[in-house]
């Protein structure tokens, strides 16, 4: 694993434990709730609902929630290619503004994937 | 077809060829390179295209791309059950606000389908 | 009541009861989560809350959400003049682009505590 | 002048006029903000600043606010093929999101150009 | 003051300096609009309308934004739950795109209320 | 040059690379139309089409995609009036939100003009 995904991952995992030690329900719903639709095949399997996830947040230009799509659609068996083709239709549905984000989301499935090693 | 679908996609092929018919390249381009990502199988087949068509205009919020995807993923196979699922990650991701575009789209589906006959 | 309001209203009850319908826990779970929000004090009484969601609302710029948060700030005690100070304030934050929403925003607020009768 | 191009203008018109008949300071400077703007020549010409205007309102998806500055864009001097110009980037910069907008916003540049009579 | 902290604030009040130095009446008028919408009490109190600040910048997604009404919250003042209720708000009206930066924000409040010492 | 402006351009230019050294023809098209978008005069000249490429990606608030625009903007005649009179147009049909890039993109305008020399 490259620095910079243990650094993410790292980082995610501290301040998600952070945000549930508050005694909000609110807060604590919407992560059940995030992991209530990504965490297992359902009429869809998991792999196409990481991809949905995916472009969602590139449209949505989220970095962080690019990047954790990523991950998870790798674990849950995407292709490299796959990934380019979700992508790939994130640049038309949402423009050139999507460009420096999809920089960034290419040089991430690199180092998630072990492409620049 | 229903009256409401008839005239959705009626005006959209009216100012579509309205569209082309100005003598500019860009915008020309623009809708050619719309078709060839959408119009047939490559990486990933048509039906999963059209639901991540669809959930990148469901959190960017557009109600006709909203339509228009709703019916061409039935079109291209997609199951009601499979498209409500689509537009519940949409939901997640996107938040409540999401809800009025929830509600329209639902409609929407219904008529495409048949199912409010 | 005007004929508009009730119109909205009774759009919003019926498509509401159509996605419950709908045998999907993310969609349910979103719906309980928004009630358990905004329906009773916690922390901040329920009225800051109302002015929370519609200024949220005017900024992401959805009509439907913000004539929702308009009529439930109103039930919840705001008086009109919070309720404009709360759009204005959304209108710094967001932008010019925003007045056609706020223009429509206020002619629902007239409509809901009777101002144009 | 169309039908509807008079409604809109007469909707705006009377709206503003009731906004501000409110005693809020915010919303009294920013549409004064928003005429200084746009009014007269400054380092950049009128003409340039409406297009400015129109393709910002594009991108952001506000179809009155693409109105607005449609018909603000030939009051100052703009050509069709400017507008059209201005759009296509709005376009490219925008995504095919910005698509239904842009049908719409070319239905009503005919309106006020008077190319659809 | 933690040394992030610092910087944020130093970085901003030095660019904030160079803008309004800028001949530039817009800018200038739209800095003078932002400080009278924010700097007293009127309608609603100082730290409501901080808060509603603060949950129009963080379903905005502008971290600098959430960051800057964070500080002003607490300095008119409203406590961490308060705090933290408004942005749980932010995140149900804006969706899970909003987590990563639900983050940062809890992270910076925590800076600035010492939580981290 | 500056570091930052050399580090920015140099990304900036192995990203591109890696993108279109993919076998997908979506994205080598889209970056084809942003090409043929920006690099020439057409109806409007290379200068106006830069300012209403910098304008949209600072309403979308963009910072990457504003820096692009303001180094372009600069090499095809712009002077600093000119974007910074651009710039507070975006600021006024965006809002406050849009501040914090403002910030950014003038500390950019500045390395790039060598105002900071």
């Amino acid at each position: 694993m490259s620095d910079r995904l243990k650094q993410f991952t790292e980082y995610r995992r501290k301040m998600n434990e952070r945000l549930l030690s508050e005694d909000n329900r609110v807060i604590k719903r919407m992560f059940s709730l995030d992991s209530l639709t990504f965490s297992q095949d359902s009429t869809l399997d998991r792999k196409t609902k990481e991809l949905l996830g995916l472009i969602a947040s590139l449209v949505l230009r989220c970095d962080d929630c690019v990047s954790y799509h990523i991950a998870s659609s790798v674990e849950a068996g995407a292709t490299k290619d796959e990934i380019m083709e979700t992508m790939s239709i994130g640049l038309v549905v949402g423009g050139t503004i999507v460009i420096p984000h999809l920089r960034r989301a290419t040089e991430f499935l690199d180092e998630v994937t072990g492409a620049d090693a």
